[in-house]
């Protein structure tokens, strides 16, 4: 992974910068021993690692304004860092940046059931905003695998969904409104607690941007009512193709689950294994899970199933107590446990148009024998993300290298197809050079001339998103 | 209203201009007659006219992009223009611009079932996309009470809503893509027909921005399945606040209405008066309508009646026949009428909390009688989108001037209790100056500065939605 020379002049001022970061933060909130820098020098991607000139964990908007104009008189590059735990390295540092890490600004600022929002610091992680609501009966809906460590912050950046996403939504759907701190230190508001506001719909631009435009450091999100209750149903099917269609069905008739989860042999197989949930041996399954009263869920299911049995099933598999909706869902909460007991892996994060479901799981399969490393696949299939798992063995040389190509190869398919590199993990460094596959260089340009009005000198998440040749001429 | 002085110069050369646009696009596509252009010197909002230079419908993205090319060259303002439907001026003229109409661009492209999308043509009207749909059971969800006319383009270019957006979001919830021509003529893609596209969300941008970032020429939008069956109820109380505090209930129980509609008692008054429907003589009424199988709406009715039962109503009147159900939306969809019966009226679109409710309706009710013009409130209760009907008269001399200064007390209300000056009906001319009152100089100036990026020479659409004073330095 090709990074930018970093500044030496930068280096150089290291500790003059660190002095005018500590005049203006509490006592610890600057991280610069080499030593402790070392627990910011990569996020979930650990394959790339660079520890960072040093960290600051501010606790304020106007401590993070503060570093933030030091940063920018100075000219040294910020680094925003959520929990750290994107997978696409969006928080990979560079030698010569500030980490600014948000872990420290996590309280909650106002909560107001009668127009459903709650107003959060963004280091908040993102299982603890339900947690601050659940008691009366309220949820926050996007609710990523990693949700009991990721940070709203991060979720933005990302525009995090989850497996309640077909339902509900992803991060972009559930935000109303941020404070954020500009490049230069200027703190904006953007969006509000209610219906939108007039003028440029910048929040829509803020959102998915991965830290490219400003420093995301109070957010204002929906909350929604708990439903009654849950149920799901596991419909098993001797093909992927037969499998799609039935989702594409369900979704053309109109009726919206919460969830749509798709597994393949592969992966059924390794979690049967390893969790030993009682999964048909077949060739696809779904797990479809629908929510609301008594009566609704009766009424959805019913209708469910009857689609699902115009497509021959193997196995229909109906809950009738939480113990056998847990009994379900169990196979595929573990997936990801189960494939790493196997092996190493890599998760992709694509997605694709619904009806090409069939015919892309044909064509990974067929790349996988090619590369001669196996791929299970385990995803959301109502809204088409998926999240490709390549198995490999990160202690044999050269393994690493064929995993990259065959996911950078797998992701350009999804393009093909007409879907795009990310569905929520984002670009980071590691899809940054595929963006040329899904971009023309115009569609580039304005991207980077949006960036060039927030943060014309280029500091803000160095060398992420855009392919460096891209961007060449506009880096400082 | 104050508009900047035209350039002569442009005028002077009308000929050389209108020669050029006639030598790219087909004989009848410039209408640049001053009896012909007559028809476009003013939109919905008829207090301002100004016939435009002259007038051209291309047909397709090529000649659009042909005539941007021009203008661009040419140094000639350019008002994109939909169905002229715009209650705030969108599509007002300068007497040195281009009306640029999308009338012609009116083809279906595609449409895909199995992925819920349908592509058109931006000029063709809202109704006519579901009637591209529904004989296969689908329809497209936004449904603004001028849908009989108005174009996706304007539609787009206001983020416009309708009865229907409580359940299901308003335009830039059910835009996919579009494809847009930039001020210099350059064509390009942003989003697409499947989940959001990576990179920086630019059409969150574009959704909303009222002409002033480029023409939108095709948009993808999501089309939904056709629910099974629809059922109103009808809730009377003896006080605005009490059924304000009903509306919050039903949101927060998570119970989702396809539509909450209120309407006060001046509203109420007009309507019986007009149409007969035979509602209840009361304060406030609420109409309540689920959608879904017969066992969700029966489901969804019985909760909120219970709901309703708890703050005393006047009267609960559930619908036992599709001859019931159109009898209580009788009153609701006469009311417009109904009060333009008795006088001349403006209707305002602001939007707040939904918690203020209560509080916004009395002291509108109090501002009516300083100015001594009467209000009616017919309006989407359920996510808070205002519609203040001021009733007036034109033939008074002063009695327009006294409506815009109550219309303008009005709004800066709703900005005040945390909402903002539009919900669907977008800036315009109408509330330039009111920007002010919702934007500090440093939100108006990043909003410009957005603009900058699109259309540096501040040709697209001239002296809407930024106060004049704000972009005097910016403009050309």
């Amino acid at each position: 992974m090709q990074m930018p020379t970093p500044d030496q002049g930068i280096v150089a001022r290291k500790d003059h910068i660190v002095a005018r970061l500590e005049a203006v933060l509490p006592r610890g909130a600057v991280v610069h021993d080499p030593i402790q820098t070392r627990a910011y020098e990569c996020d979930a991607l650990t394959a790339y690692k660079c520890p960072p000139l040093c960290a600051v964990l501010p606790a304020s908007t106007d401590e993070v304004a503060a570093v933030m104009r030091i940063c920018h008189e100075e000219g040294v590059p910020v680094v925003p860092r959520g929990a750290g735990t994107s997978l696409a390295g969006g928080a990979l540092p560079t030698a010569d940046s500030v980490i600014l890490g948000v872990a420290r600004l996590n309280d909650v600022l106002e909560t107001d059931y009668d127009n459903r929002f709650i107003q959060v610091q963004s280091g908040r992680t993102n299982l603890s905003v339900t947690g601050a609501v659940e008691e009366d009966g309220f949820f926050y809906a996007p609710d990523p695998s990693s949700q009991l460590a990721c940070a709203i912050a991060g979720n933005i950046a990302m525009n995090s969904g989850g497996a309640h996403c077909l339902k509900y939504g992803v991060t972009t759907n559930n935000l109303l409104g941020v404070t954020m701190v500009m490049a230069d230190g200027e703190v904006v508001q953007i969006g509000g607690a209610y219906l939108d506001a007039g003028g440029l719909d910048l929040l829509g631009l803020i959102c998915g941007s991965e830290g490219q435009l400003g420093i995301v450091t109070e957010a204002t999100l929906r909350i929604l009512a708990k439903p009654e209750g849950a149920r799901p149903v596991l419909v098993g099917f001797d093909s992927n193709e037969v499998a799609g269609h039935c989702v594409s069905d369900i979704i053309k008739s109109g009726i919206l689950p919460v969830a749509i989860e798709f597994m393949d042999r592969p992966c059924i197989r390794a979690t049967e294994a390893f969790a030993g949930a009682g999964y048909p041996d077949c060739e696809a399954l779904l797990i479809i899970e629908v929510e609301g009263s008594d009566a609704e869920i009766d009424d959805q299911l019913a209708r469910i199933v009857e689609i699902a049995k115009r497509h021959n099933p193997v196995e229909v598999r109906e809950s009738n107590s939480a113990e056998e909706s847990a009994a379900i869902w169990l196979g595929r909460k573990s997936a990801f446990g189960a494939m790493g007991q196997i092996n190493d892996y890599m998760c992709l994060d694509g997605t694709i148009p619904v009806n090409e479901l069939p015919l892309v799981l044909r064509r990974i399969s067929e790349m996988s024998k090619d590369y001669g490393l196996d791929v299970g696949n385990v995803f959301h299939a109502g809204d088409g993300n998926m999240h490709p798992l390549i198995l490999f063995d990160a202690n044999k040389p050269g393994d690493l290298e064929k995993c990259e190509a065959l996911g950078a190869d797998i992701l350009t398919l999804c393009v093909e197809v007409g879907g795009c590199l990310t569905g929520e993990h984002g670009v980071g460094v590691e899809k940054r050079d595929l963006m040329a596959k899904q971009y023309g260089p115009e569609d580039l340009d304005i991207q980077m001339a949006v960036k060039d009005v927030f943060d014309p000198k280029w500091l803000l998440n160095p060398a992420k998103v855009f392919p460096l040749e891209a961007s060449e001429g506009r880096r400082g």
